[in-house]
């Protein structure tokens, strides 16, 4: 492979920018230092958010990759960059739960962190213009988002992240309480597990002390970001580092 | 069968009161005279519309027994009265819509009576206090509501009566756009169409002058709901007859 080099800004989110490269299939991922709640209405600066998140997410794309759930993820450039395979990505936020939390919580009006005997699964649209609508398969379907046969895709693979998941964070003495992916389609047509998996994608609770290691000590303003994010670097390469390289 | 008799009363709802009668097995239900919006925030008397919409529902449930689909009606008793079997009620209400409307139309952005190649289905968690939720299957599930089998049979049975609902109207110069229904589940374990299918459960358009035929004329105030139900009920009425009695 010839040496990737940064080239023009695709677009810049919430946590991340994206870059295309010199290979149309390489994306350049710079993860930001800063982090956003309430759908982006508050926007906030926070010291190496960016480097530990791009180092959670590439030891965690690394461990999925090598338990058989390919995904986007192709290296770790640097302390903030990561090279990405290029997928269209489809509009749609898959979000996994093991136990009532957040706006599942909310909505049914259930204890907080009832387990659930099997993972609840939910789609929501992303549509900035639509606040990001909570969306049924039959809607997905009608509105042309995508087919039966690719949310049955997304499903199947969503439930092996989540076994995959409850594995690692398990063995961190976390609870993986639910947590949000987003998949793209390849050039060649295959469904790919794209975009981030990080404490701000995934709601982490401490088996021990119970409490949060995950991006609701920002939304809830109960904690500091950078040191809850370490904990769960430091947790985090411990078990990955513990395992033989295959 | 014995005469049956009404006796006390079990609940009385937006637009019906239900009683026990002398048979465990058979309900007593009365259509009321009143309209209500908004979840029973606007509730307003209308002459004339629980004997039109006890019409109108007694022919569909009759028809659609014909044409195979079981449901809870055993007979009109009166002009207000229908005897019904008695049924545990699945807490949810299932959307079936063959084009855009109400909810859909303003969640989605998408333009109003937009077709859909196949017929989008949802369900609503009914529940006064949460204000009757959006809720999708792997919540109906973690939530013991329904059982996914039970799901997939509500589906079903759904699709069903869509069709044949399509097929009514449609011999009635009326467009289908949309309707809810709900389900129950007989003492030997069956599920079984109950409650109401009426204008005020149907979002019904004129195929010629595209005017609704429905209780959108009272949620929006556009025009006389005992006029537009007697519209329908005549339409209804010349179809059904029009029929052999098999």
């Amino acid at each position: 492979m010839t040496e990737i080099t940064k080239q023009g800004l695709i677009y810049t989110g919430k946590a991340k920018a994206m870059y295309e490269t010199n290979d149309p299939e390489v994306l350049w991922v710079e993860y930001l230092d800063q982090a956003t709640a309430l759908n982006g209405k508050r926007k906030v600066a926070i010291a190496q958010k960016g480097l530990l998140n791009n180092r959670i997410a590439s030891l965690i794309f690394q461990d999925l990759a090598k338990h058989g759930i390919a995904n986007h993820f192709i290296t770790q450039q640097s302390a903030y960059v990561q090279l990405v395979r290029r997928v269209t990505m489809i509009p749609l936020e898959t979000v996994v739960r093991n136990a009532a939390s957040g706006s599942f919580e909310r909505k049914f009006g259930v204890d907080h962190l009832r387990l659930f005997k099997e993972p609840v699964m939910e789609f929501f649209y992303k549509s900035d213009q639509l606040d990001d609508p909570f969306i049924n398969d039959s809607q997905i379907v009608a509105l042309n988002v995508a087919s039966a046969d690719t949310l049955a895709e997304m499903r199947r693979q969503a439930q092996l992240v989540n076994h995959r998941l409850q594995e690692i964070f398990g063995a961190m003495q976390v609870q993986l309480v639910d947590f949000k992916i987003e998949f793209g389609v390849t050039t060649d047509g295959k469904i790919l597990l794209a975009d981030e998996i990080s404490p701000d994608s995934c709601r982490l609770v401490d088996q021990t002390t119970h409490e949060s290691l995950d991006k609701d000590v920002f939304r809830k303003s109960s904690g500091d970001l950078t040191q809850v994010y370490t904990e769960v670097l430091k947790r985090l390469a411990a078990v990955e580092e513990e395992k033989p390289c295959i």
